[in-house]
C-alpha cells in the first residue's frame, strides 16, 4: 500500500549543478532538505538567478513541516527568499548556516516573518513522523553538517555537501563514529554527493594550501592581493593567520566578502590577532609590503571589487606594478573568458597573477569528496539503497557506477529531478513525477553595491513587465559609439516617445562615464548598463522588465 | 632614418587567441604571413567569425606583394575569403595548406580570381625585397611550415604554429638543422608561438596517444565513435591505423570531416587499407563491433553530426546502449557547456563518453610547444631581439619574461596587435600605431550542412542588413512555446505586417520540427532557428540581418 510508503522527491540538483532542494514525504508530512539557488546558463541572458519550482510543495503546502539545511553554500540556501516568499515554514539549519539565511532575508524584507530554528550537530530534531539527526561533516564551509533521517521504514542520510577533511582549520572533527553507527544499525538509503565523483583518489585537507600559500606571502615584495570565494572560511582564516606571521596588515574589500568575514568572526570561527585588521580607507598609510587586501571577484564578476581594481576604479584598491594578486580559487568552466579579462587587465598593470593554471602550485583544493572519500563513506554506511544527489546527468551516472561496483549496496538509483522514488524496508520504486522546473528571477543586480528593496519574482509571464535590449554598436579600435544607442522594449505598454529618448540617454551617460578599459570589457559595460538602465526604468515606469544589453563591436 | 628601417605590424593575434595575421614592410614593399579566423566571444551573439581589420593593408594596397601562409588551420587561413575580396594579392603556401584554401575560396567563390603559389620546405621564395625560406616544422596539422624571412636588415624568423614533435606521423622530420644554421648564421628577430608558454617541460609527441586509443579500441564491446578536430590529420591517421589492426570498418560522418580526410588521402597523407572506409549508408550492413565511426563535433558545435546523433537526429549515426563515444580533443575553454549537454545527452542512451576530464588516459595532446621546446628553439636560433606571438596579454608577457631569463636574447619585446616595431641592424623601437580592430562576419550558418553561396561582408554599418531577434519563451518543464515567437527589427525598413508573421511561423515551425530532446538544448535550438529564419528572409526580403535569437526559459 502508497501509504505505508515513504517517498523521496528530488525537486532540483539532480541532473544539474545548483538549486539543490530535496523533499521527503511521509503520508501527510513533507521535509524539505536545502533550498538552493543556480546561476544561470548564458543563454538565459538577463536573469540573475535560477531557483527550483516548488509548484509540488506549495500544492500540499499544509503538510510541509519545515526546511533543513546541510549548509549556508548559495546552492543550497540561496534560493531561500523565493521559497520561503511562496510558502513561510520553518527554516532549520546550524548557528553559522543561519546566520548567512538571516542576512539573505533581511536583504530581502522576510526575515521578521521568518522561524529560523538552529540545530545541534548530535542533537535530534523531530517534525511530523521525522526525526533529524544533524551529524558534522567538513567542507570548504564551516558548520556543515549531514542529515540521518529516522522515518517509519528506516534511515535516510542524506550527506550535503562533504569531504573528509582530516585537519579542518576549525578543528571541529568529521563525525566518522556516526556515520559507522548508523552503518551498524541499518542504514535504508544514503543520499550522497557526486560533485567530484570524476576525481580518483581523495581530495586534500584545507590545509594543505598552507605551504604554497605562505611562499606566496614569503615572495611577494609588494602589496598581496588575496582573491578567494568569500564563503571559503577555512581559507580566509589561513590568509589571516599568514598576514599575522608575515608582518602584514589586511584590508577586506567587497560585500560579499565583508559580509561573510563579519559573521565568521561573530561566531569564532575567525579570530584575527588584534590590530591585524585596518579598514580599506587605511591602505594608502602603510608601506606596499605590509599589507595583504583581500577582495571579492575571484570569478571576474564584472562589477566585483577585483574586476573593478583590474581597470583602476576602485576607490580603495589600487594595483600597482610589483603587486601580486593570487586568486586562491578554481576556475568555473563558464567563467574563464571573464577571469583571464581579469587577469589580462593585472598583467598590463604589472602585477603578478597567480591563479590555478597548473603551474601555481596547491593554492586551492576542492570541497567535495573524491572517488575514495566516497567509498569510505559508502563502506562507512553500507545503505541497502544508494541515490547520488548534486550532480549533471553523467555524474549521477557515474556515481551509480561506482557506488554499484563495490558489492556492499543492494541497489543504487539513478534518479532525476521531479522523479518519485517510494521506498519501504525491502523495496525502492520509482513511480512517477511531480512538476519541477527552473524558475528565473531577476534580482536587480546581484553584483551591484546598493542593497535595494528587492522584489522576487517569477517571470513566469513576461508579459507582465516585459523585456528591455538596450542595443549598442561599440567600436572596438576607438571604444566610441557608432550611433545612439537603440532601445527596444517587447511585452510592456509602450511608453512615449521622450521616455525612450531618456532611456537612450541614460545608456549614453553609461557609456561616457566609463574608462576605455571598462568599455573594451564588454561583461563590464552590459552589467553598468543593466543597472542603470533597470533604475531609471524602475524609477520613470515603475517597471521591472527584464533588460538584456546586446554590444555590437564594430 | 626610418627609410632605412624594416618595420613589423601584427594585425591580429597579439592580444588575443586567433585571427593571426602580421604585415613586414621595407619602404615600398609588404609582405604578409597569415590571414586567420577567430570565433567570437559569446558577448558577440550572432556573429559567426572575426577576422582582423585589414585598413592598413587596403590604405596601402599597392605596396602588398603577397600573404605566405605558415599552415592550414582556420585561425591562419580563415580570414582569406574576407581579405582576398578586399585585397586580390597572390597566396603562398605549402601544398596541403593550398588545399585547404581552395576549398574555402571555392565556397565563396573566389578561387577563379585567386592567385595560389604553392611553395617547399627548403626552397626560397622572393617577393620584392623579401627573400623567403620555408622550413619544415611540426604541429598538429601536416605539412607546417617557419618562414626565415631574409631582409635588406637581417632574417626575421616567424615560427608558425609548432611543436617539436620528434615521431611525427608522417614521417617528415622538423628541421632542427636549419633553425640551428640561421642561428650560427645570425637572426635579427625571432616571431616565436605563445599559445602553449604556460606549460612546463616538452608536448608529447602526436605518436603518443596511440598506447591509450589502442586500448580503447580493443575494449570497445560495441560501435566506435571516433571524434576529434577535423584538421588533426595525425589524429585521423592513427585511428585509420587502429580501426584496420582490430578489425573495423571506419564511416566518416560530418562535412568538416570529410572534406579534409578527402584532402589528405589524395595528397598521401592518408593511406587507409583497401576496404577500410565504408560510406556512411552501409554503417547498418555491419555488426557494431566491426564498426569505428569517424564524426565531427568534439566541441558539441550544436548543428555538428555528433550533437545531432547525441539527440537521436541524424540519419546514419545512430547511438546505441554499449557504444563506446571517444572525444580525442581537449575542451577549449568557453566550449564546456556545449560539450557537457552533448556528453549528457549521450550519457542517457547509455553510451560510454571518453572525454578529456582527467582520468581519461592519454586521449589528446596540444599541437604546440611547450616552454622546453620554446627554449630549445631560443637556444638554437639566439636571436637579437625577440618577440612573441599568438596569445592574450598574459601569454605574451610571460612569453617574454621566459625568453629573457634564458641570457641568450638582447631583447625580449612585448607587442600587441597595431604597434609599430622598427628594426635595423642594432635596434628595435616601437614607433607608433596603426589601425587595428576586428570584424565581425556572419557567414550564414557556418555549421549548417548546406553549402550556400557566402556573401562575406563587413558588418561595419548595422544599419546596411540591420538586426533581428526572434525571442522564444519555452516553458522547461512542458517543452512548449509559452506564446507564438516575438520578432524584433532593426536598423532595417519596417517589413509589412503579413511578413513578421510569416516569420514568426518559420520560427514556430522551426521549433515543431524539433525533439523534446533538441529543444532542452537551447544551442541546437538557437542554431536551428538562425538559419530557417536566415534562409527565409534572405528569399522574402533579400536581406542579411543579423539574427540573434534570444530565449527565455519560463
Amino acid at each position: 500500500m502508497a501509504q505505508d510508503k515513504l517517498k523521496l522527491i528530488p525537486l532540483g540538483g539532480l541532473g544539474e549543478f545548483g538549486m539543490n532542494c530535496m523533499a521527503l514525504r511521509w503520508q501527510d508530512d513533507i521535509l524539505v532538505i536545502d533550498a538552493g539557488l543556480m546561476f544561470p546558463e548564458e543563454e538565459l541572458l538577463g536573469v540573475d538567478i535560477v531557483v527550483p519550482d516548488i509548484s509540488y510543495l506549495t500544492e500540499n503546502r499544509d503538510k510541509v513541516r519545515g526546511i533543513v539545511l546541510t549548509h549556508g553554500h548559495e546552492d543550497h540556501i540561496g534560493g531561500l527568499p523565493w521559497i520561503l516568499s511562496e510558502l513561510n515554514v520553518p527554516v532549520y539549519g546550524t548557528e553559522f548556516t543561519l546566520a548567512f539565511v538571516e542576512g539573505k532575508l533581511e536583504e530581502h524584507n522576510l526575515l521578521d516573518d521568518a522561524e529560523l530554528n538552529e540545530i545541534i550537530p548530535g542533537h535530534r530534531l523531530t517534525l511530523g513522523p521525522f526525526s533529524i539527526m544533524p551529524i558534522r561533516v567538513t567542507h570548504s564551509l564551516v558548520d556543515c553538517v549531514a542529515l540521518a533521517i529516522h522515518t517509519p521504514v528506516g534511515v535516510v542520510l542524506h550527506t550535503g555537501d562533504f569531504k573528509v577533511d582530516l585537519s579542518p582549520t576549525d578543528g571541529q572533527p568529521f563525525d566518522l563514529q556516526a556515520f559507522a553507527e548508523l552503518g551498524k544499525q541499518g542504514v535504508l538509503a544514503l543520499l550522497q554527493d557526486s560533485t567530484n565523483v570524476d576525481r580518483r583518489g581523495y581530495t586534500p585537507s584545507e590545509k594543505a594550501v598552507r605551504p604554497r600559500l605562505n611562499e606566496i606571502f614569503g615572495q611577494t615584495k609588494k602589496k598581496l592581493f588575496f582573491s578567494c570565494f568569500s564563503s571559503s572560511i577555512h581559507r580566509i582564516r589561513l590568509a589571516m593567520e599568514l598576514a599575522a606571521e608575515h608582518g602584514r596588515k589586511i584590508a577586506i574589500i567587497g560585500r560579499s566578502l565583508d559580509n561573510s568575514t563579519e559573521i565568521a568572526q561573530d561566531l569564532g570561527y575567525l579570530e584575527p590577532a588584534p590590530g591585524l585588521l585596518i579598514h580599506p580607507g587605511q591602505i594608502k598609510d602603510f608601506p606596499p609590503e605590509k599589507l595583504c587586501i583581500m577582495i571579492s571577484g575571484t570569478q571576474g564578476e564584472p562589477m566585483s571589487a577585483l574586476s573593478r581594481a583590474a581597470v583602476n576604479n576602485h576607490k580603495f584598491a589600487r594595483i600597482d606594478a610589483g603587486d601580486t594578486v593570487l586568486m586562491s580559487s578554481r576556475v568555473i568552466p563558464g567563467n574563464e573568458k571573464s577571469i583571464y579579462r581579469v587577469i589580462d587587465h593585472l598583467e598590463r598593470r604589472d602585477a603578478t597573477v597567480i591563479y590555478d593554471d597548473g603551474t601555481a602550485g596547491l593554492i586551492h583544493v576542492s570541497g567535495h569528496g573524491s572517488q575514495e572519500e566516497l567509498r569510505l563513506m559508502i563502506n562507512l554506511v553500507r545503505p541497502k539503497f544508494f541515490v547520488p544527489i548534486h550532480g549533471d546527468y553523467r555524474h549521477l551516472k557515474r556515481h551509480v557506477e561506482l557506488a554499484s561496483s563495490m558489492g556492499l549496496v543492494e541497489k543504487a538509483i539513478l534518479m532525476e529531478d521531479g522523479e518519485v522514488l517510494e521506498l519501504d524496508r525491502n523495496s525502492a520504486t520509482k513511480t512517477g513525477n511531480v512538476t519541477v522546473g527552473r524558475v528565473c528571477i531577476d534580482s536587480g543586480g546581484a553584483a551591484s553595491d546598493v542593497v535595494e528593496d528587492l522584489v522576487i519574482r517569477d517571470r513566469r509571464h513576461l508579459s507582465e513587465d516585459g523585456i528591455v535590449l538596450p542595443i549598442i554598436a561599440i567600436n572596438k579600435g576607438t571604444g566610441r559609439l557608432e550611433n545612439l544607442p537603440e532601445i527596444v522594449m517587447r511585452g510592456m505598454a509602450v511608453p512615449e516617445e521622450g521616455l525612450i529618448a531618456e532611456a537612450r540617454q541614460v545608456v549614453q551617460r553609461t557609456l561616457d562615464g566609463s574608462s576605455n578599459e571598462e568599455k573594451a570589457d564588454y561583461g563590464v559595460v552590459k552589467e553598468k548598463i543593466r543597472t542603470d538602465l533597470k533604475r531609471f526604468i524602475q524609477k520613470s515606469m515603475s517597471r521591472r522588465p527584464l533588460i538584456m544589453p546586446v554590444i555590437l563591436e564594430i
